[in-house]
């Protein structure tokens, strides 16, 4: 493309990455959705470097495909052909934390469990954790609003992100939001920013709310069930008894039967599913309350850690989920949420599903948020989902969608879900949101075909 | 006008009222601000009533000007000239409350309060609760995206907002958000509605998140300080101790002095401000670390709550702080939020300000969030506030700006804070801001010239 050159010559010397051995090795998130062929990557380090990149697309109309460290799971950040990926993973600087006012300013590089760790030096921590916090990074968990095992108690992305910078699809910087906990002035563009995917503007920074970090370790409890439903009722309980869990993740036995093959943690025949727990210290009562609820609800064996090294060896197993999943083959990992109540529902209806087109589905759960990631199982050397697994997931959506849930808790459409997306928003959310995307992104060049 | 007999004809009888002394009762909010002569009132009391007046506006270009219990602080329900005031304080229905789900589906005119005791029936609480919270609505709350005492541990009113029912200006109805707690598909338009003030649609049903209230007593404190700065100080040592309180409130000797000349509430001479705080049952160490730290920072005297009835003498005291300020004259009750941190500085600010421009200004805070609302007293015969009020208010407005601060925590933009937007938000977002407008309200029909 003839545009290409005048990019190179825009950018420090290093930035356009253009080997096809590279580019596609930036083209592909977690899912196994096939990319296009990108025309090349852009490996910005500064915001400048996003700037002169949007530019140049906005001029010569060439889409943009903006990425993080590509851990998606709904491929949003799957390349298009002829797009630039614009890889933000090089932008890696916290450039600001400031344990007095609990916040800090981090570059959308930056690994979420880095700014955890950075945080924690100061008592605080950084809560959102989504399972890939070792490697995702804070710009992909904006675009998603992602969750993860402590939202349960501290909220989502979302709920940690008071301000940002963005870089808009012509090239102008905006800056949403503020360094205050609360602030009124002007619409919420920050809210609308997070969870948008990539298609309204670049993230080039971002102000987070830090939380004060524990003082004391938490109580871990990993109880044992004989049935699925039994383990979502103690959910329901638990949830019903006003209990604060900090976790609460559910496993069902094909997941736990994964980890046993691959790490043995003797699995017995008769467990159908365990429940994973932890109350803080500023709650241990309610890590008695919701071992007993467990047994209440017909837990078989309910083990309580009393030292960090059991929590880590407890929770260590929740860790091991979708590693375990993927040894037993590819994997379409989905994310219905429905209303906490309608879990034990919703359960049902996932076994419903894979047992009439014969599916294999581990499912993992952070069930105190009623957040359910049912993993279908295929063949892996199949290009992509078999028609019976789209069947079940189809069937999955729409027993969610029925309970009165949604098709993603914390994954984000992509291009994973938009085929489904017609039955949760009707025609005036889709003719809004259009109308948003044209206020930012009038030439759709930000992430086209993504997310609305 | 001509239009009129079409909005009476396709509206139930009773619905609008256009006697002079009748709309006239609904053209103001809490400020001085003068209203304009509105063409009729509209008091609504389904959401069809609400899509036949957006249509009939839509139609004949009517400004509509959308309002709930008019306890608004700055001017956002202040009518227009030739408009049509909606009033949803007729939709009283809490359509819905599940315990199980911890959710409640409310209308607009529902007082704050209401919905909160009707929640304490569950053992749940709706945790928003500005100081009006026994007269103001749940329409006006998410208009305004308010906050409260509570807010510190619970977030503002759109951390409790899960979904939206918004009908258009052009009377289409728009279903935002979801039941569930978490969930990521499509942009966030519940957080966009959520603080426009009117401007973008009128809301008339919000799916809110309950909480769980606290099943034990707060533990109350209040602390009296030779000096204001050193209250700002046990602020900062309590936030920076990682004190979790459910209320963090500060009051100065004026308002203090205000609330005693009233009530008699023993003020000694030496006391130039009070904290009263409150730590709730599952957090009973720090009530006792906040007293310390009070008594560190200088505090003369601190009184600790042990019963209920303790409890409400204390916190008594900050629910008289307005009314008391009302009875000296007429009040510019202002709004300005900074980082927690800078809460001693911008209480020096405030103190230069009123000394500067010979101003009386009262001040009481949300100590815990950074936001503080000095208030302006000036002659009740004034229309409205005198020169030297605007000029002292002026340098606070820039003081909190410079300390990273924002204009307005949580009373909004509305009529009164216009003219200082532009020193907070630059083009771009006024651009995009604009273009959002554009999207919901083409015609500019709903609350023109407010917010933005």
């Amino acid at each position: 493309m003839n545009a290409l050159p005048a990019l190179v010559d825009a950018l420090p010397a290093g930035r356009v990455l253009t080997d096809p051995d590279v580019t596609e090795s930036y083209a592909r998130d977690q899912t196994f959705l096939r990319p296009g062929t990108p025309l090349c990557v852009v490996a910005a380090q500064t915001r400048d470097d996003v700037v002169t990149t949007l530019r140049w697309a906005t001029e010569h109309r060439v889409p943009v495909v903006p990425r993080g460290a590509g851990t998606g799971l709904a491929g949003g950040a799957t390349a298009l052909d002829g797009c630039v990926t614009l890889s933000l993973a090089r932008m890696t600087a916290i450039r600001e934390l400031s344990p007095a006012d609990e916040i800090a300013v981090a570059e959308p590089g930056v690994v979420t469990a880095d700014l955890d760790r950075a945080a924690r030096e100061h008592g605080l921590m950084y809560a959102p954790d989504p399972s890939s916090y070792e490697i995702s990074t804070i710009g992909g968990n904006l675009a998603t609003n992602a969750g993860g095992l402590r939202c349960v108690k501290y909220g989502v992305t979302r709920d940690s992100t008071l301000g940002l910078e963005v870089v808009l699809a012509d090239g102008r910087v905006l800056n949403t939001g503020r360094r205050t906990i609360k602030g009124v002035t002007g619409y919420d563009l920050t809210g609308l920013f997070v969870g948008s995917e990539g298609t309204l503007g670049v993230i080039t920074a971002a102000t987070l709310r830090l939380r004060r970090a524990p003082a004391l370790p938490p109580v871990t409890i990993a109880a044992e069930f004989p049935s699925l439903r039994a383990a979502g009722d103690a959910v329901a309980a638990i949830v019903a008894a006003g209990c604060r869990p900090s976790l609460l993740e559910l496993m069902d036995r094909g997941t736990l039967k994964a980890i046993d093959d691959w790490k043995n943690i003797g699995l017995e025949d008769d467990v159908q599913a365990m429940l994973i727990a932890q109350a803080e210290g500023d709650a241990p009562g309610d890590a008695s309350a919701m071992a007993r609820l467990c047994e209440e609800n017909g837990a078989g064996f309910v083990a309580v850690s009393s030292t960090p090294e059991e929590t880590e060896e407890l929770i260590g197993i929740r860790r091991l989920a979708y590693t375990a999943k993927e040894r037993l083959g590819a994997c379409l990992v989905e994310d219905v949420c429905v209303p906490r109540s309608a879990l034990p529902d919703m359960i049902s209806e996932i076994e419903r599903a894979a047992a009439r087109h014969d599916v294999l589905i581990c499912t993992v759960a952070h069930a105190g948020d009623g957040n359910l990631h049912p993993v279908f199982i295929f063949d892996r050397g199949l290009p992509e989902p078999p028609e019976n697994v789209w069947a079940a997931a189809d069937e999955v959506f729409r027993a969610a969608l029925d309970l009165g849930g949604t098709l993603t808790g914390e994954h984000g459409v992509g291009l994973l879900k938009r085929r489904w997306l017609g039955l949760e928003s009707g025609p005036v959310t889709d003719e809004v949101q259009r109308g948003i995307k044209q206020v930012f992104d009038p030439l759709n060049i930000l992430n086209p075909g993504k997310a609305i």
